[in-house]
C-alpha cells in the first residue's frame, strides 16, 4: 500500500512561518513523523511540497497509480478548481488536513474546493492532522479493499 | 484525565439511520469503543446523547469539570447559538466530530456554529471521527499540560 | 393503518392565540375532529403536541412504527434542522401542513426545512390543512402499499 | 356555485411528459374527475389549460364573475407577476395547487408569485392536489358565504 | 407627427380593478383623454392594451414606423426582456409611465428592465402620468426634430 | 396656493455641471420657468437650493406650511434618510423630480430613500421634469381639495 | 401589578462565565436586586431561568396572566421563531434586555426574533439592562393602564 | 432525420435590428442558408419564429416528434421556465444558440434558464452559431442513433 | 461630571412630527425633564439639537471634555460613518438612545454605525429611553470613575 | 493563416478522466483531428497543454503572433484574471471551448473570466467544441481580413 | 499651477484623535509640509478642511479653478455620493489620499465612492499619503499640460 | 538596505499591452528608472517579473532576508491567497502597488487578497506608483529602524 503526501503553497516555510498558527515543527519533521508512521501502519508513505498549483495538479496526477493521498492544498484550498478536478480525474480516495483550524480565520478560508470530494476533513490539530490522517485513510483503504 | 464525549440529536438511531451517510454501527457501539481506547489512552470516557439542544446545553455545562470534550452536536452544529454559548461559558478544549463528510451534504450542513471556537474538527471518517478526535484531544491535553 | 398526527410550539394555544392567523377552533377540537375523520377513513390517529425541539424530535422517532404522519411543526418548520434529520432517520412518508398561510407573512416562515422531503405541503386551509392532509396521506399510503 | 380551474404551461402533456414528477393521468382524465367530484359537491366546474402568459391572464380575468378559482399556473407560479396581478384585480378567493412537490425540485420554482395572495397552497400530491383544492375551496366558500 | 400609446396585462380592467392603486377611470376613458390632448398638441395618437408579452412585443415591433411611444408595460415592466429587446430593436423614444407609485409597492415592482433605456419615467400620477408623459415625448420630438 | 421646490447638492452648478447629463439651462433660469409656469398655475412658487444635507433638511421643515413640495434631492435622493424623515415630518404631497434619468447612470442612483413616501417620481425629462411636476402637483392638490 | 422575568440558556452560568462580556454578578444576585426593585416600584416580580428553548416557550405561555414580562432569551434571541411566537401568542407588552451589547460582537448575534415585536431593547448595560427595563415597563404599564 | 429551428421574440427583425449585435442577415436568409445547409447534411430542416412564450412552448411541443433541436429563445433564454419545461416534457436533444455574445452583454443576459438542460450551447458567432450548431446536434444524433 | 446630550436632524419637530412613532413630547420638554433628573442625579446636563451631519460632528467633538454622552443620532444612526469616527476620536462613552423601536420600522433602520462603540443602546421606551440612559450612564461612570 | 490550440489544466489525462463528462478521446487524438481539419481549412495549428496559470499565460503571450485561438482553459477558466489579461494584452480573436456542458455541472462552473471578451463560446459538444470552433474562428478570421 | 488640499470631518482632530490609525501629526502640522513640498515643487497649495458634507460640496467647488486636487474625505469617502458629483461637476483632476490603511479596518471603509473617477489612491501612508500625493498630481498636471 | 520590487504576471508585456490602461513603457525601463531612484535613496533595488503564481510565491519567500517590498501582484492581487501567505509568511513590510487604477475597472479588480495586510496602497499613477510607492518604504523603514 502507497500513500501519496501532498503539501502546497509555502508550507516548505513551516517552523518559521507564523508559528502562533502553524507550529514549530519544520517540514521535514513532519515527513519524517509521517514516514515513520507509515512504516508502523506497514504502508509506504511519499511526499512533495510545492508552491504552484500546475506543479501541485502534476503531483495530484502522479499519484493515480498510489492508493490514497494526505492532502494538504494550503492556501489552494480555497481558491483551486484546478487541484479539485486533478483530485476528481484519478479518483483515488483522499483526506484534507490542515494544520491550523481554518473556520477560525479568515472567512475567505472557511471554503473548501476539495472538501465535498474528500473521504474526509481533519483541521487544527497541527502534525496530528497528518498523522491521523493517515491512521483514518489507511483504515479506510483495509476496510474497503 | 477525564472526557466527556457528547452526541447530538438523532444519533441515538445509529445503524438503522440513513446507513449511506452513518454506517451500520449503533450508539452503543460507538461508546463501547470510545471507552475501550480511553482505557488503553488512560482517559476515562463518559458518554451521553440527547435530542434536545437545552439538555445538549445543560450536558456541556455539566462538563465544565472535565479535562476536554468530544462534540459531535448533530443538527445542532448549524443551528444552535446556546451550545456555542454554553463552549465559550465552560471554556474547556473541545474537538468537534462528524460520522459523515458534512461538506458533501446539504449546504446548510456547511456551516458550523462550534467551529471556530473548537480545537479542531474532524468529518467524514465514521467512527475514526470519533476515536481518532479522542486521541488527538488526550495529546493535546497532555502537550499542554 | 396508523398515523401519527405531530403539533409543533405553541399550538397548544390554539383558539386563544391570533385568531386572525390561525381560527378559533382548539387544538382539542382539531385532534377531536381528525381522529374521527380518522375512523371513516379507517386509520387510527394518534396525536401529540410539544412546546421543545427535542420532545418533537422524540415523537418523530416513537413515529417509526406507524405508516405515516402528519406534522404542524409551527416555528420549528423553518428553524429544525434536527426534526429535519429525524424525519429522514425514520422514513415514513409524511405530509407538512400549515393552518394559516406561511406564505402571506414574515419572510422566515417562506422556508421549511422539512418541505423537500415531505410527500406533500398543504398551507393556509385552517383545519382542512390537517384533514385533506390526512385524507392525501391515507390515498397515498393505499395506492402505495 | 361556479368555480374556474385554471392550468398553465405544458400541463396539456401530462401524462406524457415527465412521470416521475407529474403522473400518468392525461389531462382531460384529471378534469373529469374533477367535474365528477364538483357534482358531488354540488358546485358546476370549468376548466381551460393555456401556454401563454397572457391567455391565462385573460382566462384569470374572465373569471371574475365566479366564485373562486383552483390554479396551477405551472412554471409561471415563479415568473409571472401578470398572472398574480390579475388574480389580484378580480379579487377572488383562489387556491394554489401542483402536482409535483416544488421544494423538492429546482431552487427556482420555491418561488411563488401567487401564493402570498391565495388562499392556500396545496403541493405535491398528484390529482389529490386539485381533488382536496376543490373540497377546501368549497368549504371556504360555504363557510364564508 | 404620430405616437402609440402601449397598455400591458390587466390595464384593460382600470376602473374595476384595485381603485386606491390604479383609481377608477376606464382604459377608454384614459384613451379619449390621450387622443384629444393629442390633438391639442397637433400630434396623432394610436392606443393599444395587450394582456400577452408576445402581443406587446409585436405592437411595439409595429411602431417602428412612429416618432415614439408612451408604454405603460404594467407587469412586464417588471419581467419582459423581450420587451427591452423589442424598444431596443425599434430604437425609437419612449416614455415609460405607471399610473401607481410603484415604488411604494411590493419590492419585485421596484426595478424596470425599460426604464434605463427609456427618455424618461413617470410614476404615481394616475392619469397625469400618461398626459404629461405625452407632452414631454412631444417637447422632445420638435426639440431634437 | 404655495409650492416649495427644493434642489440639491451641485444643482447650483447647474449649465456648467456635465451637461450630457443634466442640459445647458442655469438654476436661475429653471427656476424662473418653474414661477412664470406657478403663474400661469395661479400658484405661489419659492425656490432654493442647498448643498448641505441639514440644509436641506431645515428647507423642508420650513416647507411645513405650503400646500405641497417639488423636491430634486440630487445625491442625497440615495442616501438621505434625514432627509425622508423631514418629508415624512410635515407630512405634504410632494414629487420627486430628475432632470436625467436615473435609471441609465451608476447602479447606486436607482434606489431612492424618497420615492416610496412620494405622490409621484419623474425622471429624465430635463426641465420638464420639474414644469410636469409641478402641474401634477397643483392638479393633484386642487383635486383633493 | 405582576411581571415575569425571562431568563435564557446559559444565564444560569452568570458570574464564573466569561466575566468580560456580562460580568461578575450571579444570577442569583441579579433576581434578588430585581426583586427588591420591583418592591420598590411596588410590583411583584417572579423569575426563572431555562436552558431549553421548548422550556422558554412554556415559561413565555404561563406569564399569559401576567401583565407584562422582562425577557433576555439569550442566544434563542437570534434563533428562535418559537419564542417570537409565544410572545405574539400572548399578547403581553415586553422588553428585550441584554447584559452585553450584542451590537458588538459576532454578526449573528445583531438580529433579533423579538426585538420588532417589543415594547422597547435594552443592551449593554449589565444589570441595569434589567433594572431600568424593569423601570421602563411598569411606567408603561401604570401609563397605559 | 428531422430537426426542429427555433427563433424566439424580435428574431424576426433580424437584419434591421441593432445590427451591432446581431449582424445584417435576414431571419429568411438565416432560414434559408440553415436549410440548404440540413440538405447538404441530409436532414430535413423546418424553421419558425415567434414572439410569444406561450406560441413558442405550443412550438417546441410541436416538435416533440422530430429528432432534435436547434433554439434560439432570444430573450426568453433568460427570462422562461415554461420553455425550460418544454423541452423537459418533450425529452428530445437540443442546442441552445446565439446570433451575439451573451456574456459580453448585460449581466442578466449570462443566465439561461435552458443551458442546463441542452446538449450543448454556442454563443456569439453570429449565423456560424445556427450552421455549426446544426452540424453539431446531427453529428450526435448519428453518434447516439 | 457633565453629559452631552445629542439629538440628531428632525427631533426639533418633537411632538408634531409623526406622534404615532415619537409621541407628543416636546424636544424642549424632553431636555428640561433630562435637566431635573440630571440635577436629582448629581450631574450637569447640556442637551443640543443639530439637523446636519457635520455639525452634529463638531457637537460631539464638543462634548470631549464632559464624562460622557446620550445621544440619539436619530437618521444619521444608519448613514453616518463620519459621526462614529467623532466619537471614536473623542473616546468617551456614550449611550445609543431612540425613542422609537427602530427594529420594528423599516429594515434601513435596523443597522447603526453607533451601536456596535457605543456603551449600550436603549430602543422604542420613549422619552424613558433619554431617562434611563441618563441613569445608566451615570452610574457606569460612578463605577468606572 | 496560424492558429494557436491551448488546452488547460488536467486535459493531459482526457481519455481516462471522467468519461461521462469527458468522453474516451485522448488529448493526442484531439489534436491530431484538430490539425488535419486545420490542414483541410487551409491553417496551420499548434497544439499545447498546461497544468500551470503561469505557463498557460506564457503560452497565450506566444501566440501573440498568431491569427486567433482557441482556448479550452479548464478549470482556470472560472478562477484566472491573470489569462483573461493575457488573452487582452495580446489582443488576438479567440474562441472559448470546453468539452463538456460547464453550465449542467456546479455553480462555481456557470462564470468565465474569459467569455465576455472571447469572439464567441462553444460548450458541450466534445470534440466537436474544438473542431467547429476552428472552423467558426477560421471564418471570422477569413471574413474579417 | 494651484492645487487644493480638502480634509474631511474630524481631521481636524489629528494627533489626538486615534493616533494607532492617524498619527500623531497635527492637521496644521501636515498642512505646513505640504505647503512648503508644494514651494519646492513651484505650486501654489491651499488647504481646508470641514466637518460637514455641503461645505465639502462647496469647497470642491470653490476649487473648480484649481488645477487639480488632493482630497482626504475621511469618513464621507464611503457615503457621499454628493461629493462623488462635485468632483465629476468641476471635472478636476484629483488625487484621493487617506492616512490610514482603510482596507485593513472596518468592511464599511474598503468602499469608496470617490475612487473610480480619481486619478489615483494612496492609502495608509500616512503623510506621505498627501506628500508622495501632492508629487504625484504635480507631474500629472505638468506631464499633461 | 535591500528592497524587492515582484512584478505580477503579464507586465512583462508592459509598453505593447493595452497603453490605455498600462501605459507606453516597458517593464525593463520601469526597473531601470526604478534601481536609479533606488541608488539616489541609498538602497539597494532587486526585480523580478513572473507570470506563474508559484513562482511569485517563491520569489516573495525569496526576498524574507530583504528589507521590504515593492509588489505590484496583478491579476493575482485579486485571486491569490497563496500570495497574501507568502507575505505573512515572511512578515516584511511592503506596499502594493499598481500602475493603472483598479476602482475605474472590473468589480473583480476592486477586491484585493494583499491590501489589508499591507503597510498602504498607490494606485493608478503609472510608473510614479512604484516611484513613490519605493520612497514612501524607504521613509518608513529608516522611520521605524
Amino acid at each position: 500500500m502507497r500513500i501519496a503526501c501532498l503539501h502546497g503553497p509555502n508550507l516548505n516555510l513551516l517552523g518559521s512561518r507564523e508559528p502562533a498558527h502553524y507550529g514549530t515543527l519544520s517540514l521535514a519533521a513532519i515527513d519524517r513523523e509521517l514516514t515513520q508512521w507509515g512504516e508502523t501502519l506497514g504502508v509506504e508513505i511519499h511526499c512533495a511540497q510545492h508552491n504552484g498549483e500546475g506543479e501541485l495538479v502534476t503531483a495530484v496526477q502522479g499519484a493515480a497509480g498510489d492508493d490514497g493521498l494526505l492532502i494538504n492544498a494550503g492556501a489552494y484550498t480555497h481558491t483551486s478548481v484546478a487541484l479539485r478536478d486533478a483530485l476528481l480525474a484519478i479518483g483515488r480516495p483522499f483526506i484534507e488536513v490542515h494544520l491550523s483550524n481554518v473556520f477560525a480565520r479568515e472567512p475567505f478560508r472557511h471554503h473548501s474546493y476539495l472538501a465535498d470530494i474528500a473521504l474526509g476533513v481533519i483541521s487544527g490539530l497541527g502534525i496530528d492532522s497528518y498523522l491521523l490522517g493517515l491512521e483514518a485513510l489507511v483504515r479506510h483503504l483495509r476496510h474497503e479493499g
